[in-house]
């Protein structure tokens, strides 16, 4: 988060409007789904949906109520252990491994634990007195953003756990009819130039309004050379080539551990991609489809990335390339608010997708601007003690909501992750 | 299961009554369970509970309905895959490991299941013709005891599966008081002496009515020499002492794979034994107890009830002298039908506790008895594949029902497995 | 090793020209090897060849040197703890997974060290006085044998070594040109029928004058039922009819284990087995070499040999069955002292190959006989802690010599290990 | 490399004599060893000498005599599978974990082939004919830098297997008088600042005369802020105190990574420090030494770099801050020429020991430079493919030659890797 502060605070009925609603979502995210789909871990980087009700709650409980509510008590002891997910300097988290474990507390008692928590963070939220109210905004701010984190999270998590079912059950039973997929090619892809030279990239604390994270700062110069940028993501249809050409099996592509993963793992094409007859079908919150030639190919890692971008004699943007550009941009595209739920296809061959349909990987490893201090205590670990080995990915996916994402939002993960909604952009020197 | 026949087959409404009896009895032990306990697997060895009641149920679907059941429609056609365990003659099944990972069918949906099938199972043993009669009556005897196998398996899975839970919550809340425990120490340990000979042991067709598995069979010629016996099993206060004595940190007493397995595992102590303020909990199925030091030990390995013979300067007896002891005995003892649902101190220091409590190590390997030929198709993979690396164990323990258990009776896990009830009786040279 | 004692003791010459010769022979059996292949340990299994020089010089220097020879000093204080294999009561072994990093001591020290410890062996046995002879006759014999059992496995060792090198360096050049090998089938297998009945097993003390080890006895009593056991080795012939029958894809024929292990490990054929162009060709001591028909097949797991014998129709003979066989017959057969150093076709439909060629897997667990008892101390461990998991071989290979091998011998071996010299031999019920 | 092209081409005379000085430092720097020290391999980052002699070897060879040699025929047709490290496009290598399975070809072959390729090399050198010597050049300086990198790998990797061994054999016996150690502490650590601004870094290919890799490149802008660096390396006293505060006890300091790391291998101090009875020694090329408390510590990865650094309140400076500074200062300090083959304490408060003692981490990741594009065929392989996951060091250690280091030069390794000579700068915004 950021240390930064806006200088104007924010009204208690908006905030307590922004919490309401935020809280709301993430239920209305798990209700299609069983009381069963929110035990299951697929793998250790999933987290049960129903953990992620609890640990976004406990967030709250955690740093805001314990802190400013009087009289407040836990609603369990054992909570703060289970469902502490990382912070070390605030206590010993329960075994990330063995979150699918926890059958208990239950779903209710989980859905328990957030009305209880609700409640008293309305209650402190309208009662408490002003000298404090500045350090709580903060914080509430932060949390919702967390849960709003939380909430991409969801989705990802419970698309890898229902593609683990060989009823392959789908999340959402029909789509709606004006996402309507083709077989249609993707509009053709135009090269966009930008001029390089000192620029300043990073949140910019005293021209916004806005919340961002500690990780987006501090605001500072960066030199770039001249530039070109791709008008739209890769589509599935070019992706397709890169397979049908070798891709999968051609050494002089790949960095040298993402050989080694695609020989271990045995990948032969994105994640939830599977031949059936000659035709590529792919497992999404819809059910099984086949592939959208015409869409953004999704679920690809960075060395599957980076390996796309070599065989096309391109490379992938730096996120500070992307910056400069997305910043002269609105922020709008296939967000969560749009309901789509998957990739779409590109409308226009002018510089599109920047935000929304996948999170784009760029070129950049994920490390501290010039200047940067994470906070005191345990809220410094939000972001800070991730930085080695992962890299940046930029721009939003179709499960991130529009009021969450910005031009200098960093989000990060290892570069042979692919179950999050990730994509490509190519780029090239001038 | 036994290929062998008796003459007389038993009546319709006779075999209805088990079926109904003991397929509402793995309802009845899921009972206490919440939805989201039915679907953990806390490690391979365990399943969820969801999966024992799909798993019994299919069991009766494949091996009689699709075969006898005119115009039975199998309830899901996925479900022949999911709820295979192991019969690769019959199929390829669903991965083992993956079995937490099946939020779906949820439980409703397997309690659906059980319904239909049930149904179907009743009209077809009303309605079957005389000359398919035999058959039925074989399978279904086998289909039963199968399931009463996997009721002690839930027992011992439910256990594993709370037990991984910080909340440690107890299966059922309180016992009966009866059972009371209290710190009395165990009654005095007698020997008694048998003498040896050409004997004959397993499963005697001809001069038996009831069902057995075809690895008790055929009954065989043995030669014992002489031999005693403990009188009753070794107990938590005796265990103790090994334990105080350094039984898990001198090598001398231990087999070299025993040795090797409680480095690796760090263990110190029988499973579920946990150690605060100096003194000894163990986890049960009430919830976190302290040792009854003079109930039986319980959820030991062969490796430490091996160690634990050579620390006493005894020896484990081999399934051949336990089966010649016991078969002299009326069965009886703290089977499942007492509801203890835990071990109980032994009552006398005559011979006792050869039935119940717990699966007694034996010294003797699971391997065929001469003569041993498994049934042809799916149905032969029912045991006789299992026979190696594998040690046999005896007498049944509190979860396992009285008409379940016999002197014949074999059951088999591997030497460093401690989550079934198993325990420790001693024997010696004459 | 035996606790009994012979009436007579062995004159001091001849344990001394016995010891002479063994010690000699380890160095023979090393000498084609370049340096650099002493210091190679491929699996965990496998020791480098230096190592197997150095810990049977220290067992004599351990149990013998440090025991009787007065004023004796260790070759080195470091030797003690690097050369102890497994004797825990002894001390703490090294690492047996980091024996391939001990590049010191060299093989120039090591040979270094083989002459101290010689030359001090024959002055102690030259020169300790009566009282304590008898107990060093026993040691020393049991030195000779355990550095015999270390000679076998410097053969399967370095055969493992020069496999894994994409050179396929021959341990042997050449090899006698009246062991040549054919493309002649083996000559037909003939089955011989054996009545059971009471009858005595294990090595008899008061009726022998040679060394036995402790795991051969007490003799004592056993039933067998009537039985018949094939004349010949499986040879590879045969086995190649197994495999192109699918038997390494056919589930029915496997243990549960078994299967497992062939997925795993993508076992299609014995180990060193290798397709070329359709021939299949296997690695020798020898260098590689066309598979000769009419040869036993080696190198198979317990789960091949027992897979084999199922497809076949027949099943594996328990160590009792087979000894019963063997001990009517005289030791002889392709032993190492022939100098074949392979499996060498069968020459007559009589029963023949019991001895030599190679170790027979049976149907035996490897456990404790009745009244069982180690020495006490380090001693102790040779045999004992190791009668779990494992299956008893009985009858010696081609690398085994003619005075270490008898009717008795219990050689024990993991299911899955196939870097022996390992084989099969068929039973039948009568 | 560097795809850059200098003007003047240097003199055959004078490439002959830099091939046979830089050949002959490979075997000197193995002279110490014994054959067996040439064939083990502790870590799969370890090769065994033996394998860095023919695979630098076998780099001539291959990228040199087979190009530009007529009638020149390759040593050993299996060479180029055995010997080929990771160029896949060239074919495929030996698997890097089995390295220390080579027994053959032995020693004495490999150093036949190094004498070999050396013959024909300078025979290539005098005799080939001007259109290709350009060509030749480049290769052949890429070659000789490509043997000098892996002189650096022989020191570290022989220490690696010297210190595996519970012997601790000393690589050099004896060290130089004049580098004695002492228990002195060292010089007082002084902070000198620099302006930040617009600066040019990476190789000058117009302005330089010698050799560069090409991930070195191209040279290029870049922004800095104003920062201040420690004039000296953290010693060994003062990552002491790091330790004595409970360095490897407290989350606060560690990257998420680095603390999983140090949990799970159990890191209380740098690689090779041994605690006994409270004073720390550590493993050296010349045995087992008391720490010198005055020398800059060693061993470390870059987790704990990094933790040492936050717990000291400072950073670790980027790549670019490094070369800024480091590029105004003479190639000069510890470095192998100085034949101290350890660290040693800084003579000055005034910057120091940017060159040699240690590989400094940098708080860079290892990405390309703004416009970098690797060779074509094989030789792009070198740098490029390994741009992922791994961290920048710069300035060499006390095992790199003088004439190989420069301002520019980017080394890099896993984060987690601690096996190289690598240590820490402490950095600080102005």
């Amino acid at each position: 988060m950021s240390t930064a502060r806006r200088a104007e605070q924010i009204p208690r009925e908006q905030l307590l409007d922004a919490y309401s609603a935020i809280r709301r979502e993430s239920l209305a995210i798990c209700a299609p789904l069983e009381t069963e789909d929110h035990c299951i871990q697929t793998m250790v980087d999933v987290s049960p949906p129903k953990w992620h009700l609890a640990h976004t709650t406990w967030f709250f409980e955690t740093f805001l109520l314990t802190r400013f509510a009087r009289h407040y008590t836990a609603v369990h002891p054992a909570y703060d252990h289970l469902f502490n997910s990382y912070y070390l300097t605030h206590g010993q988290p329960f075994t990330r491994a063995q979150r699918g474990f926890l059958s208990r507390p239950t779903l209710k008692d989980i859905l328990h634990y957030r009305e209880t928590v609700d409640s008293a963070m309305q209650a402190l939220l309208l009662t408490l007195d002003e000298s404090h109210y500045r350090e709580l905004e903060f914080l509430l701010m932060l949390g919702l953003n967390h849960e709003q984190q939380h909430q991409e999270l969801l989705y990802t998590d419970i698309k890898h756990i229902l593609s683990h079912n060989p009823l392959k059950p789908a999340y959402l039973e029909t789509r709606s009819t004006k996402l309507k997929q083709t077989s249609a090619m993707p509009v053709s892809l135009a090269w966009q130039n930008f001029s390089g030279g000192l620029i300043e990239v990073g949140h910019d604390v005293s021209n916004s309004h806005g919340f961002a994270y500690d990780n987006e700062g501090p605001r500072h110069k960066v030199w770039l050379e001249d530039f070109a940028l791709a008008s739209r993501l890769v589509s599935n249809a070019e992706y397709l080539e890169f397979i049908n050409d070798g891709g999968y099996r051609r050494s002089e592509f790949w960095l040298s551990e993402g050989w080694a993963v695609i020989q271990q793992q045995g990948w032969l094409a994105p994640l939830y991609w599977e031949r059936r007859d000659d035709n590529w079908w792919q497992f999404s919150l819809q059910g099984m489809q086949a592939i959208d030639l015409a869409a953004p190919v999704c679920h690809v890692s960075l060395f599957e990335a980076d390996a796309y971008a070599r065989w096309a004699g391109k490379r992938l943007p730096t996120e500070f390339e992307w910056e400069q550009v997305a910043s002269q941009h609105t922020i709008a595209g296939n967000l969560r608010e749009q309901a789509a739920l998957q990739t779409l296809p590109a409308q226009s061959n002018q510089m599109t997708q920047l935000y929304g349909d996948v999170w784009e990987w760029t070129a950049s490893s994920y490390r501290a601007y010039p200047g940067y201090r994470p906070a005191a205590g345990a809220i410094g670990e939000y972001n800070g003690k991730f930085m080695s080995s992962q890299m940046v990915l930029r721009g939003g996916s179709f499960a991130t909501p529009q009021d969450h994402i910005r031009a200098s939002y960093r989000n990060f993960f290892y570069p042979a992750d692919r179950w999050q909604f990730s994509g490509i952009r190519l780029a090239e020197d001038a």
